[in-house]
């Protein structure tokens, strides 16, 4: 799969993901009137809600852009529907030629790992058949559990021809509480970052890339350049453009001189595009053609941003 | 809910909590049999045979425990029927008056551990009404992405009187990786257990403990030992006995002299007793009673470790 996302960037000229993480409140209300007075205002309303506005921002922008990127805590919170509803925009996304990367953030002990692994990446058996549970193309993960915790996502990962990111240096505000702290001189997550190569070694791709890759927030520029640096050939996603408050030019560290090597992450910015004053005139009743425009800007501003390197 | 936690365990005299972590491989060939023979060789197959697996081993051992830790990745990996029967399960053991910790080690930047905290402890408001998604009474989480991460499933937990057990030093081989590693000449996991501290502080029950508690493998007892004292009004739930290694003897040092602040967890050898050698003579038609004599047992060897302390 990093072999096809990098022939899908290449082809798009479009180093993007769009974040489905919808939450209600960006669900324009003709959508969740519509749900709510056919399923009530159940969580299988809300789910249905969300599952209509996904599909309208997928069909709006499915051509323009080679991922997307459901995060799913924002199904979880509605239980089993809201679950059902993630497993409906995977498929979807799938049938209209997306990547799917599955926001998840697991890791555990490494037989609780595995079964993460079969979950979202493998499939599992049932007696004399089996079936894959969610799907997705690529996972994130969370190392704080060390190799063991990894390793399972990897094993699950090679036959699938499937891949990961492994969280390194997170675009929140308080991620440097532990992840700069100085381990021998060195934040930590330059520790992580090299576990990250250590592991993707196991799995290439022809592209040059790992499968095994890091999510590095673009609200961190600098230390984004020196992970850049020290990763050669690990994919980076890159969280926290637009609403969380990175701009294209911050990006421009987080690229290879090949012009690949890294895809960012928009979420809000993109599904919620239609609430901003730069995008009003569309309306809620055109949020979809919202997005497929903030999709094209931040093509743009990113374009312009590598163009500059 | 750490009040009636404290208050259950005093109950039972056993600060032990069982791991609903069935793996389809523990499940006995009777139950799947007659699950696959309902529903085939499928994930609702799978699903049924562990919600059967679950409710034998519950009605077993409910009137001995004060509460259960089913592992959602053993539920994940069978996609949404194996969820249904998460949900199914955290909800019969609350019908059985269990409190049910949910181990989900989810984490994420603010406004997503807001939805995971909104879907796993809280309500999920749909228009006028609201609703539980999971609805655990207890959550575990992962730290590394610091402050702003935790704080939500706080801020959820706070009205609704729920807890979470934060991931401080866990008991898998490779934990010390990151874990370990020294800041300032102190262990990472040390600082995770300042900031546990920290953010427990918000949130005290009036049993004298914190709702926000932390999680630290029995597997190294010198450190639980120092993480004890660093955190002495913190609940420490400790993974790892039984067939993780460790024993009632490496226990001693996670409680403190009320004889209470910690609960630990057996999954496998209790609910796959009967597989065990010590448990063979029940046979697979009766692993529900040889996971009844295996939480006996295993509550005499902790009971006697906290005793010899």
């Amino acid at each position: 799969m990093i072999d096809q996302l990098v022939e899908k960037i290449k082809k798009t000229n479009a180093p993007i993901e769009v974040g489905l993480d919808p939450m209600l409140a960006y669900v324009p209300d003709h959508i969740k009137e519509k749900a709510y007075k056919e399923l009530g205002e159940t969580l299988e309303g809300a789910a249905e809600a969300v599952w209509q506005f996904n599909k309208g921002i997928v069909d709006a922008t499915y051509d323009l852009i080679p991922a997307v990127k459901p995060q799913i805590a924002m199904y979880e919170q509605f239980g089993i529907p809201g679950l059902m509803t993630f497993k409906k925009t995977v498929d979807y996304c799938h049938e209209k030629g997306l990547l799917v990367i599955g926001d998840i953030k697991r890791g555990d002990i490494g037989s609780t790992s595995g079964a993460y692994a079969t979950g979202h990446l493998g499939k599992v058996t049932v007696g004399s058949k089996s079936y894959y549970g969610f799907n997705e193309d690529f996972v994130t993960i969370n190392p704080y559990m060390g190799t063991d915790s990894v390793q399972p996502f990897i094993d699950v990962a090679i036959p699938e021809k499937k891949g990961m990111f492994i969280l390194t240096k997170t675009s929140n505000p308080s991620s440097g509480e532990f992840q700069d702290r100085l381990v021998d001189g060195r934040p930590l997550y330059e520790l992580v970052a090299e576990k990250v190569v250590e592991w993707g070694a196991q799995h290439m791709g022809k592209c040059g890339y790992s499968y095994v890759g890091a999510v590095v927030g673009a609200t961190y520029p600098e230390m984004g350049a020196v992970l850049r640096k020290l990763m050669p050939k690990t994919y980076i996603l890159v969280p926290g453009y637009g609403a969380q408050g990175a701009k294209g030019s911050d990006l421009v560290h987080y690229f290879n001189e090949d012009g690949l090597g890294a895809i960012v992450n928009s979420s809000r910015g993109i599904i919620a595009a239609y609430k901003q004053e730069k995008y009003a005139k569309f309306g809620p009743e055109n949020f979809a053609d919202a997005s497929r425009q903030a999709v094209i800007d931040m093509q743009q501003d990113i374009a312009e941003a590598i163009g500059r390197k």
